[in-house]
This record gives C-alpha cells, sequence and structure tokens, in this order.
C-alpha cells in the first residue's frame, strides 16, 4: 500500500473513532454518522476522499460530527473534542480533492476588485467606489455620506456635468443638462427624469441643428459624445485620484478600461421607495410615485444595457449589493467602512 | 426676520464665502460654484434650505467645492478651508430639510437584520445566518468555511435532513431525500438535482400510495409536509442556538416568524459557475454543465417563489448579496466576518 493511501486511511480512521467518542460523550438518541463496520466505513470514505465531487459528502458528515460535539456539556471533554475535529477538517481541506479546491475566484475579475482581500491592490492604484443604485433607495446619501466619511471626492451626474462644463467651457461644450433642476419650478415628472440626464426625453430639434449636432461630435448623437466625454473624463480621474461616483455606468467604464475599482449596487424594496420618494421628493400621492420609480427602473434598464451590454442591478454584475432598507443611510455607509478598512 | 432664518442666512453666506475662498485660494480656471450677485445667492441658497426636494442641489454644490477645495496645494490653507467645510456641512445636515432626513431605514426589516448596526440586536438573539446561493458559486463552500471560522454549527438540506431523520426515528419519518448521493454510481444529471432534493422529480406512486401519504402528512403532499416540517425544525433551532444555514427558504421563513438573522445571496457570473461545475462535479462538457445550471436556476426560482411568495436571488430581497467570483471562496468569507464584526 503506498504511503499516501496509508495517510487517508489513518485519516478516515480518526473520523471513525471522532465519529464514536462524541457518541459515547452525548449517549445522544441521534445515533452515530457512521453505522456500519469500522472497516466498511472506513473503506467508504477513503474512496470519497479521493473523488472531488464527493467532497461535499464528507464535508456534511464532517459537519454532523461537529454540530452534535458542540452539543456535548462537559467542557473539557468538549473542547478536547473539538480540538481533534479541528485537526481532522485541517487535514480534510488540505487533500487535493477537497470541498474548498477549485475556487469560484474569477483573476480577472479579482484584479479590477480593489477590495479582494487576498491580493491587496498596488499602492499606486487609486480606491474608487462605483455606486449603482435605484431611485428612491437613499443611494445617493449613501454616496455621499460615504465620499465625505472617507475624505474622498464624490461625483455624481450633476457635479460630472458642472466639471466638464467648465473644463470646456472654451470650447464646444458638450454636456448632458438641458435645465438644472433648481431653475424650474413644474411639479411634472420631467423634473425627475432630468435629474438622471440621460433619460430625459430629447429636446426636439431641427433638421439643421441635428445636422450640426452630427458635426460637432464626430458623427456621433449627441447623447452619446456626452457618455464618452463623460467616459474619458472618468479615466482620466481615476489615475489621478480616490473618489466615490454615483451611476454613469462608470463599474462598467472602469472595468473595460481595466481600473480597479470596488462596484457596489444599492436597492430597497419597492414599497420603501415608494415610501421615501414621497416623503422627500413631495410626490403627492403613492400611484404617481409607484408610477415614477417603475419607470426611472426601466430607462435605467435600458440605459445601462445600451451603454454596457449588461444587465443592471443583476447581483452577478456587482462585487457587492446592499439593501439600504435593511441598513438605513448610516448603517449602509458604516457596513461599506467595515469592508473598505484594510484592517480585520 | 426670525432668528431661524437669520441663522440660515448666516450659514448661506458662509457657504457663499467659503466658495469665494477656495476660488482665491486656487485661481482657479474651473471657476466659482455661486457666480451671481452676493445677496442674490444667498436669497436662492436659503430658499433651497427651506425645501427638502432640493436639499440634494445645496448637497452637490457644497460636493462641488470640496472637491476643488481637496486641491488646494498648501496644506495649511486646505486644511483650514476642510475644517471651515466640515463645520458647514455638519449644520447643513442638521437642517430639519437636510437631504440625510428622511431615511430608506425599514423598521420592521431593520429590527430583523441581526447585522444592523444601528440597532444592535439583543443578548438573547442567536447569531442565525441564511445563505441562498446559485449552484456552483461556492456558496455551500464559504457557508461551511463561514460556520467554521465562527465555531457555529452549519446546516444544509442534507445535514437537516439526517437530523429530522434521526430526530423521527421512531415516528413515521418525514424526509426528502430518495437516494442518498453516495449510494449512486451514475452520472446523469438527477445526480445533481437530487442534492437539491426539493427539486428533485417525484418518484412515481400508485393511487393508493399517495392516498396514504396524503393521510399521514395531514393531508398535505409530501413535499410541503417536508418543507413545513423543516421549517419547524428550523424555527426551534433558531431558538437554542447560533448557525449558518445554507438555502431551505430559511430567510422567509425566520422572516415570517418574526426571528432576527441575516440574508445573505450569493452569485457569480455563470461563465465561471460553468467552470467550476465542470471542474469539481466532474460535468465532462461546457454544454451540459449550462444546461444543468440553467435547469437548476429556474428549479431554484420556482421551488423559491411557491413556498416564500418571493422572488428568489433579487437583491432587494436580502440584506446583502456578494459576487464569489469577486472575492472568491476564502475573501468571501472574510469580507462577511468583517462585516459581522462588532468592532469597528
Amino acid at each position: 500500500m503506498a504511503n499516501e493511501e496509508k495517510d487517508l486511511r489513518g485519516l478516515a480512521g480518526r473520523i471513525y473513532d471522532l465519529d464514536e467518542e462524541v457518541y459515547r460523550e452525548l449517549g445522544s438518541s441521534l445515533g452515530r454518522v457512521f453505522n456500519g463496520k469500522k472497516a466498511d466505513c472506513i473503506e467508504e470514505t477513503v474512496r470519497m476522499m479521493h473523488e472531488r465531487n464527493e467532497a461535499h459528502i464528507l464535508r456534511n458528515e464532517l459537519a454532523l460530527i461537529s454540530n452534535m460535539a458542540r452539543t456535548i456539556p462537559d467542557d473539557e471533554s468538549r473542547r478536547r473534542i473539538m480540538r481533534k475535529y479541528d485537526a481532522i477538517l485541517k487535514e480534510v481541506t488540505e487533500l487535493p480533492t477537497s470541498f474548498i479546491k477549485g475556487d469560484i475566484l474569477d483573476q480577472k475579475m479579482a484584479q479590477l476588485n480593489a477590495l479582494n482581500l487576498s491580493s491587496r491592490f498596488s499602492d499606486s492604484d487609486h480606491l474608487i467606489i462605483c455606486i449603482g443604485r435605484t431611485y428612491g433607495c437613499g443611494g445617493s446619501e449613501i454616496g455621499f455620506t460615504l465620499a465625505d466619511t472617507l475624505k474622498i471626492n464624490y461625483y455624481d451626474v450633476e457635479i460630472f456635468d458642472e466639471v466638464l462644463k467648465r473644463l470646456e467651457a472654451e470650447k464646444s461644450t458638450v454636456h448632458d443638462r438641458g435645465g438644472y433642476p433648481y431653475k424650474k419650478n413644474g411639479k411634472d415628472e420631467r423634473q425627475y427624469l432630468n435629474e438622471i440626464p440621460a433619460f430625459a426625453p430629447a429636446p426636439k430639434s431641427t433638421l439643421k441643428e441635428k445636422f450640426r449636432e452630427f458635426n460637432r461630435y464626430h458623427g456621433l448623437p449627441k447623447k452619446d459624445a456626452v457618455f464618452f466625454n463623460q467616459s474619458d473624463l472618468l479615466c482620466d480621474m481615476a489615475k489621478r485620484e480616490d473618489f466615490v461616483v454615483m451611476g454613469r455606468c462608470a463599474d462598467a467604464i472602469l472595468t473595460n478600461n481595466r481600473i480597479p475599482h470596488i462596484s457596489i449596487f444599492i436597492t430597497a424594496p419597492l414599497e420603501q421607495r415608494i415610501h421615501r420618494v414621497m416623503e422627500v421628493r413631495k410626490v403627492e400621492n403613492e400611484k404617481k410615485a409607484r408610477h415614477l420609480l417603475t419607470r426611472l427602473d426601466k430607462a435605467h434598464i435600458k440605459y445601462y444595457k445600451y451603454y454596457t451590454g449588461r444587465n443592471w442591478g443583476k447581483a452577478r454584475n456587482y462585487d457587492l449589493c446592499i439593501n439600504s432598507a435593511s441598513y438605513g443611510i448610516q448603517g449602509s455607509v458604516d457596513l461599506i467602512m467595515r469592508m473598505i478598512s484594510q484592517e480585520k
């Protein structure tokens, strides 16, 4: 018998004995994990140790044994047995077929995730936190408070637009805001839609105006020119400073440009968002608020899909999703701060 | 003029002056936030301070000023100005109309979320972590390792079933496993489907058998009886011990029973999951793995909807969603450990 095989047999034997010892201590009515003859059980366990696709069964047998062991009333016996269990578990997880082997970590994604805990990002990378959020979930407030707590810059569409306006003041400006909301007194829905300017209905323009725009933006429709201008600005900034950025497909843009960042999606159940929109944005009735949120969600999905080809709000597209209704604004900030902290 | 109004005017004036000071320090080509006459700007700012639904505009003006202020090269001037900014921001957030007012926190949800950072849960509550996950994302391994790190029990469907089997050994048993996978040698898909027994196709039974089952399970179909048995067990356990529980609609069951817990959903992009299933579960080719995952996801959605009326895997239904491909197994465990730690 090869040495390796002998080691496996030894390990399997210790698992069998541990099960027996737990049973003896508890005199448990729950019975034992291994009921057959010792030799047969060891044979079966060794066989499982060779098969990666049966590793979860062995894992669960160990979980059953330790679950029972934790109920042993006598402190000393329990500690002695748990020490044995810990040693066995360590050896099992070190097997080449261990259930822990074959990580789900995707190297490409991990490299781009500044929060990745096993491979800390290099000092030259900036801390960039991209926050996508549904309207009415308090996401902007969470992002702003987070940036303030971290003492880093905060960008959202309005600020982006202001920066672009100023940078390009001398050139023919491309910015995506028609009317700045405080110039409006109307209470109709466009006020809210306009806050996410990319969703705002295009202003009517004559054929001549359209043709002029077409030339000015290198043949791109204006909304695309705005998007690409903002993308360039975002990538430039990412080389220079730490910041929190809201929306703007920033996560997808940074991923495409291979710039490390943390992508977070914040949402809350529709009912809570409706309640908040009514309270905060003075939308008069529930029906209007529901209608507004449904429309905004749809516009958001469409916009994100158009520019990124990805699905907005799907958990698998972000590093992390937070339900703000579970934590509140300050609670969500605290949670993110905790994760970012490099100290354990 | 009322005192309160006077205070607002003073605050607005300080915001105007801060903007001017930043501009003077930077001689910035980016210009200033306030361009009009001082009296008019103050008037406009005070007006905004009265309107909760314009609070985000004031917030963004402050963000613009502080973004610029952070670029002031002279350390001493920058610090002096940032101290002024911090004081102003504090006063603005304390206004009754502040952008931070009107939290998204849902009291009912927050009370049930053991991780809620503003209202720590009572000492009598146990730490219960419910983990939902897509197949192939490494969720079980994360859950198991998390439980082991926390030194608390780990439950998944197989362990649940074993516990139920043992508890009810004397009674007429209700458990939801036909063939335990290690009794199988076949490599067909049912092997995987059976690991999530609720999804396994019902064994064919005669009318007589069906009638007998109907009576035994108090008129419930067998799979419902299994579900309700497991629900009872879960709620019982939640009163006695800390644990990690995988799937089983545990989050919905605990919510319905008003038992505090943390609900986490773990997933990864389909391509990474396909890769892992092929590696770990020895599924021979990509097409088979893709087909298997698609079927399991559909079955999962249906099962969860049937028993909870909720949508499986939607970010808004969990406290937190984690993309395991961004962190890997150990990285995800570290992340959750960090959040749970009550120390900041």
